[in-house]
């Protein structure tokens, strides 16, 4: 049964909607608003410092080898931001015991794509110019998408790839056709079809949701790195994340897909709190630390 | 009329009153819960650095000239973190322009008076210790009392003492004897007579409510430096703070002591969201910037 902690995850889902079928007169704007991150708990132990294309989350103690973590926060690419995502990311970068990097990405509608790709692939061109030669990509929901669209394109200018990719809860789907969205729409707390495609609709701004370079179930995965899918049981993305493994399957890449029973799209913002989030997180580091050479 | 914003700040106080009245089952350890800190936003462009003695905040662009913050975060001795009120005080520091340590205190019961007397003075002479020559005290609630309290201390052991402190909604007076008590009882979300009184026996452990030596209102407060007082209209401590002004007044301290109107204990814990805490917080620089010779 889900833990007491974990279901804070869906009460802040369900006030979401409640929120949107019901806009209160004067909410907060979201380039401000960071009661998002209320779910997790500090990580402690961890230093965080502003630079210009994002926030370096330090743990103390942490490699300084040439091993880092780029991390792509969620939000639908309409909100979300370092901040909300600070403690979350700030728990995995001290489980894998590296230093991490949150990249800075613009908004849809304003800035549809290839602006969030762009703004990832400049932080992960930013990284391997500056030597770091073992780079884990982790992104969740649309920063999970984001995590494999923007090492196509890299691949496509001659980047190396990264040494591995951690997925929580991605967003890959923009066609938005995974039967979980019936099946679980009872149990998801906010991401109905519905809300959904709007999103994919700000994002992709008119393009053929199947474009392989905004929909990696449509792209050529061949060489990607190992990646290690997670995705809550109850969320409507499940789907697309069985979907998303087949595929990175069939083009020979190594894939690790753990399905969370009865939690939410990414639960793991309970982390610090909820016995599932920080599970998750273990699982993630013990994962991916070896091939860290850590 | 205070702000739609401010009132959060009373809301969580009436949600502390309900569980103290009806304690959950499970609740959070005192030392990971770090909820308090969400009513405040992100101060953005203030980097956090851990060290053995608390938490460094220093914003970006910040006087690197012996100019610094020391804070003493509030929650009655037996709660509160650097966690917490890392935020609000990264709003202070970013408003002043100067880097600020939060200094780590022990908590009562286990540890009583003088154990969070001593973290204050070993964070305070650590930073005269490296050279910092303006030092400006900030503190809440029971970290205003202790401001004071440890300034008494670093005197009579021939400190320097601090270029000036700022003090939000002080806890001095551990005979909990303020007439606000009763005239604020209905308006304060909290801090009822009942709840200060157990705060202050917890602290003192048996010493007299009324030794100077933890309570200011019976000190010798002479060369004490300028004390910037702010409070809520709304609070129980209201009483107290016009006590310590007309004390400090008597030993020819330099006082500025401002009410804040409709506003509760603490109220700058809303910093980045409500324009109270915004402009309590724009008076404390405006205050104190030419006393650090910014």
């Amino acid at each position: 049964m889900a833990s007491t902690q974990s279901r804070a995850v869906e009460r802040m889902y369900r006030a979401w909607t409640e929120n949107w079928k019901n806009p209160p007169p004067d909410p907060e704007p979201r380039e401000t608003d960071d009661h998002w991150g209320d779910l997790t708990a500090e990580p402690r132990g961890v230093d965080y410092i502003e630079v210009d294309d994002g926030l370096w989350l330090v743990p103390r103690g942490s490699a300084a080898d040439g091993a880092a973590l780029l991390c792509l926060h969620g939000g639908g690419f309409i909100s979300g931001s370092v901040f909300t995502h600070r403690k979350m990311y700030g728990h995995l970068a001290k489980a894998i015991g590296v230093p991490a990097l949150i990249a800075h990405q613009r908004y849809a509608p304003e800035h549809p794509y290839p602006a969030q790709q762009e703004d990832a692939l400049k932080a992960y061109t930013w990284l391997v110019g500056r030597g770091f030669d073992r780079i884990v990509v982790a992104g969740d929901s649309a920063g999970g998408g984001l995590a494999i669209t923007s090492q196509l394109a890299g691949r496509a200018r001659g980047l190396p790839l990264a040494t591995a990719l951690l997925l929580i809860s991605p967003w890959v789907d923009m066609a938005v056709s995974g039967d979980s969205f019936d099946t679980n729409a009872a149990k998801d707390g906010f991401f109905y079809r519905d809300v959904v495609q709007g999103l994919a609709a700000m994002y992709i701004a008119g393009r053929d949701p199947r474009d392989p370079e905004v929909n990696p179930l449509y792209a050529d995965l061949t060489g990607l790195p190992p990646m290690f899918i997670q995705v809550g049981g109850d969320e409507t993305l499940l789907d697309e994340s069985r979907m998303l493994e087949k595929r990175a399957g069939e083009f020979g890449v190594e894939v690790r897909r753990d399905v969370f029973e009865e939690q939410q799209h990414t639960f793991q913002m309970a982390a610090g709190r909820a016995p599932e989030a920080d599970d998750a997180i273990s699982r993630f580091a013990s994962w991916v630390r070896p091939r860290l050479e850590l």
